[in-house]
């Protein structure tokens, strides 16, 4: 990429103690790159510094170094630790000036909290001479040095992404009318190991402008194709192509969906296209299965209700689970998965159920059946299925049960898939 | 933080095209930080640049000036976008050599993945001069550059995290043991305003070596404590006098736990230690507070059932609401939420009950009912309570779920602390 001369390319300073000290993730970095690369810049280069002058000067001239544009975030506050207006009027050698509109405005903002006015909010409002206020119900201003613009936000996640979006990215885009297209595009697959992956598209030739990724996922393995081309058109012709070469060397069997098209997602459609509905049987994921198929806008088009059963009891009472069945075999069985699966699907008259019973851990296990062993089943009119699963003695609890709910999904997926075979586009 | 001498900085230089496009976060950079700061190291300065050598090259020169280590991640792998030894070859001026023991572990690998032996898989042998193999079981290999300990470790977060705790902080240990200890504390807050925290804690002086910062969460309030010394013991010390002054300012009332207390373990050691069980019966979140609630380990100790009652029918087949009442006031609605709370306490013999109905968006908002609309139940023996919430038209569904799921148990927290006051220690 970075032989390109038409990439315009920016460096990304993040002014923060919290993410040095490892207490939050640099959140806003990742924001502030796909919306940039969505626009058709490009980030070479990220630096966390703490609140403190010296470090915020040293890298901001490093910054504005061999980068096309700078933006800043953080620092930008009323207290002490907000030392970026001071580095930046050191840094920069531009005197702090009171910017009389902002500072107009904060008065009212702050007779509104009924916080008294102080030399600190004071501060807020000078910024380093030349600087352009951004916005003004919030900290954020930019200011042009060298030819190089700089963009100064504040470091409050929803204040930066409005500023970014209703200033930043238009004002880079004013100045850089000429400038390279970026397109990504991700193959969700299902069924195959990351090796066997590798292994179909071992033939794929590289294309100038096009790099393939390899992102293994939860139960599921993505390809991403980033396609670079100095117009949009060529960019989705390139994208296009690989794409194709890719769905055909995996097997369109293989392929959930594209981009966002998540298998809650893939399957709600499913059903709603069979109108078919869904009901959820949910063990040791207390709920989580139920929770990812009800984040999908809309599925109650399919699902009308789930059972959160973790006791025996609730397996009985609520599931018409046989309590021989439950003495027998154990609540954790291929037995007792089909038999919550069939009760919760006559309970609710649905079509299709999913069942999940397991031992998520940390206690619980045995040497018959350790933690992370989780049966699943699932009832459909396309067929049904019991399986068995081991997710490792040594899995934290909630990677079991993420484990165990990705995998419901993804024999829900199958089974229905099998039925009608996708036609992926 | 900066002023103390003792302070063993370092910096983390990370590598790696997919966090510059912001197509994943830098996860490890949150982890390496914390490991680190809980055994007395900080890091002063975090940079992610991609896969060109010229950038690591120009980026570790910067980390090694200034630092008293430094850390790397990733580009260790075999494919050509792999570009950290040769960087780390150009610029330290260390010339690559195979490394025997790792060019035979690697061979015995690569046999058992069935894949061929390449020249791409031999160059992962290649060290630079000088360089110590970390583990053998993954890439990774320290230099001690102008006395300066450089670690470099695979960006996969497993075989990273593995590497950190086995060789890379037990070597800092080794090399650097008179330094800071550094101590960091949580206090959880309810029901005051970001506001109502700051102002109630104004009194609080400031103290050499303690840090305040204020974090506000969804539904809940953190004011974290950090504290540095040259010794843990008076570091403890520090950490417990910031501590017991800031539960005397904002009142015992208002805090549910400290550090990784979250509400869903602390209303579990609530209901544990009253011998109450807990139902849950949720329309909008969909199974999310029931997720939340048997995240915890041991939850099945007072949770045994929990309803995601969709449609109005799964409330009155499953809950028994009576269709009068879903037809008077809507699904959406105080009386309705009661009558789950009852109704699922019924069906379970449980002594708490938790529902939640509301409207989660995008779709199914109306005038008098918004989307961001929720009515959540409590029903226990110490008292019940119905409250109406509105979280937002504009709220994106996934939020108006969290802040259901997280205001309902805040609702159970208020209701069981009114019970029997909460000392805090």
């Amino acid at each position: 990429m970075a032989d390109k001369p038409s990439h315009i390319t920016g460096s990304l300073l993040t002014i923060g103690d919290e993410i040095l000290l490892g207490d939050i993730q640099n959140g806003n970095a990742r924001h502030i790159a796909a919306q940039l690369r969505a626009r058709g810049f490009l980030l070479d280069r990220m630096i966390t510094v703490g609140d403190i002058e010296d470090d915020i000067i040293e890298n901001l001239a490093a910054c504005l170094t061999g980068s096309h544009f700078v933006i800043v975030t953080g620092g930008l506050g009323p207290t002490d630790d907000d030392r970026t207006c001071a580095a930046v009027s050191r840094a920069l050698a531009r005197p702090l000036i009171c910017n009389r509109d902002y500072a107009r405005w904060l008065r009212v903002r702050v007779a509104e909290l009924g916080v008294e006015w102080s030399r600190e909010v004071e501060r807020m409002a000078e910024l380093p001479e030349g600087a352009v206020k951004l916005g003004l119900d919030s900290a954020g201003f930019s200011v042009v040095h060298n030819d190089v613009p700089c963009y100064f936000l504040p470091g409050v996640p929803e204040e930066m992404e409005l500023l970014l979006g209703k200033e930043v990215i238009p004002d880079l885009e004013s100045r850089f009318p000429d400038r390279c297209a970026y397109l990504k595009h991700i193959v969700r697959i299902q069924g195959l190991l990351e090796a066997q992956v590798n292994g179909k598209l071992r033939s794929l030739e590289r294309v100038e402008g096009v790099e393939i990724g390899y992102y293994p996922q939860r139960g599921e393995n993505w390809v991403s194709i980033f396609a670079a081309a100095s117009n949009e058109k060529t960019c989705q012709t390139l994208l296009k192509s690989a794409k194709d070469k890719i769905v055909a060397l995996i097997g369109s069997r293989h392929i959930s969906g594209h981009n966002d098209e998540c298998l809650e997602k893939v399957v709600g459609r499913l059903l709603r296209e069979r109108s078919w509905s869904l009901v959820t049987a949910e063990s040791c994921t207390g709920g989580l299965l139920a929770r990812k198929i009800t984040a999908v806008p809309g599925a109650s088009d399919y699902l009308d209700r789930g059972f959160v059963t973790y006791s025996n009891r609730a397996k009985s009472e609520l599931l018409g689970v046989p309590v021989e069945l439950l003495n027998t075999h154990g609540a954790v069985s291929g037995q007792v998965a089909r038999a919550m699966a069939e009760g919760a699907a006559r309970n609710a008259g649905a079509q299709v159920a999913l069942a999940i019973t397991g031992v998520a851990g940390p206690g619980g296990g045995s040497a018959e059946k350790p933690v992370g062993t989780v049966f699943i089943a699932c009832v459909t009119p396309a067929g049904q299925k019991v399986e068995k699963y081991s997710f490792g003695e040594d899995e934290a609890r909630e990677n079991i049960q993420e484990s165990s709910a990705q995998a419901a999904l993804v024999m829900l997926w199958e089974l229905l898939f099998g039925d009608t075979p996708l036609v992926c586009d």
